[in-house]
């Protein structure tokens, strides 16, 4: 998917949410565990109760893995159910040495119809680029995270700048905004605003609004440019908001007000949406 | 596996050998392709080659994700495969917030049988310790590698020590010595001495011997400690020797010559072996 098709669907929506497919055996709901696939069953029903509010899903490798040869075949099943106008996020962390990355994008562009993957920087520009090389497929690159241990070194002074300015103005000369986008916790305004000012053109994708702790007003505030340019995620706080019968309709109606809160800051904004 | 009886095997082997298994259809020889699996006849054809001359498996995740679920079920199989009494790391570079490096750790040593796993540091104490819970499994956390990327950022430098320094330090109070490796690249030996100092007693997994151009030589004189506290991998100068019928004998004959070598060693430097 390009970036304008992210835009056009960004307007056509009213939506930047992106819904984190994190399933987990332990908290899905029980009468699940009785089909052949309950965490495909689960996920099923959540992109059916959530599609028309959100742009973009975000399955984490991990809850699939973790469950092994089967657990893959629930990550499959579950990225070729979703609707194709849906920006597809592997937030898998990966990123190795070159040729190794090659495979790693080969998995998630090829193997699987994923739009995009996230990417940690550690190794740098030969474990990164391999992942660029794919024509309308995205780098989510991590820069400044959600979690306490984004303090142990994303924000160690390098000389003028912190860790992870170095890698947000490194990595900005291996991809174009056409290509790449940064994670970005939203969990210290400051530091959007610094973000924004060094990658002006670059989608944000936002983790930490909701369960974490981020609010959407400032995320909105100081992390958007004039074309929106985030992605603003929640798993838990959707794909969990009931555990009945009636779950996936719980999990609509809090997709429905995120979404209806997202339309509120589209039509104040005024973005340019093509 | 604990550190003592890793240290058993180095000695009854007269090796600290890891072999890398990096399997790539493309690269493997042509007769396999007609197995029903041909992945893991190849790395089964390998490791009854070679186990007799290495104390470490490390299959590298990427090079079985990209076949989606049947390189999942090669994986599956060829760590079950490997004889009990060799260290198995899983090379796949994870990392992730807490709860979600929990089910990382869930997948590479309780779904499946692995002593290890590589991880990246970027994301902090949290993303790392996770992998620190589980009794008897290690964390082998990258700290320098031996890609150009690891000019980007590791190196850098951040108050009195460089970013890898840092992660050193700050991972040797998450983990100890009995569950905590670093990958150490072998490009450059000041450095090697450097991080020797830093973490005097942790072992290093040293890739970029071979193929990626460091001397086993230079890895010994400036890495090893006292009880030897290496284990070296190599991948495609093993794995791809041969790749015509007698691949697997081409592989042996390299892995013993690399044993020999290494057993040299043993005997010259006098380790405390246990």
């Amino acid at each position: 998917m390009t970036k304008q098709e992210l835009i056009n669907q960004i307007r056509t929506k009213s939506s930047f949410l992106c819904v984190g497919l994190d399933p987990d055996l332990n908290k899905i709901p029980k009468h699940l565990l009785e089909e052949e696939d309950p965490i495909f069953a689960f996920n099923k029903a959540i992109i059916d109760a959530t599609s028309d509010y959100c742009v973009a899903y975000k399955p984490n490798t991990a809850f699939y893995e973790c469950y092994g040869v089967k657990g893959w075949e629930s990550l499959e099943k579950t990225i070729n159910y979703i609707p194709k106008n849906c920006f597809i996020i592997a937030d898998a962390k990966r990123g190795d040495i070159g040729n190794t990355s090659t495979y790693y994008a080969k998995t998630f562009f090829e193997t699987l119809p994923c739009d995009a993957v996230t990417v940690a920087p550690y190794m740098g520009k030969d474990s990164v680029s391999p992942f660029l090389q794919f024509d309308g497929k995205w780098v989510v690159l991590l820069a400044l995270t959600s979690n306490d241990g984004s303090q142990d070194f994303q924000v160690l002074q390098t000389g003028e700048r912190q860790l992870f300015e170095e890698v947000l103005l490194k990595s900005s000369q291996w991809g174009s905004p056409e290509n790449l986008m940064f994670v970005v916790g939203a969990t210290r305004s400051s530091d959007i605003v610094k973000i924004r000012k060094l990658v002006p053109e670059n989608f944000f994708l936002v983790p930490g609004v909701g369960a974490q702790g981020g609010s959407l007003e400032e995320v909105v505030k100081y992390g958007a440019n004039r074309s929106c340019g985030l992605l603003v995620n929640s798993s838990r706080a959707i794909i969990y908001a009931g555990n009945g019968l009636d779950f996936a309709e719980k999990a609509r109606l809090e997709a429905q007000k995120v979404q209806a809160e997202m339309a509120g800051f589209i039509e104040q904004e005024n973005w340019d949406l093509g």
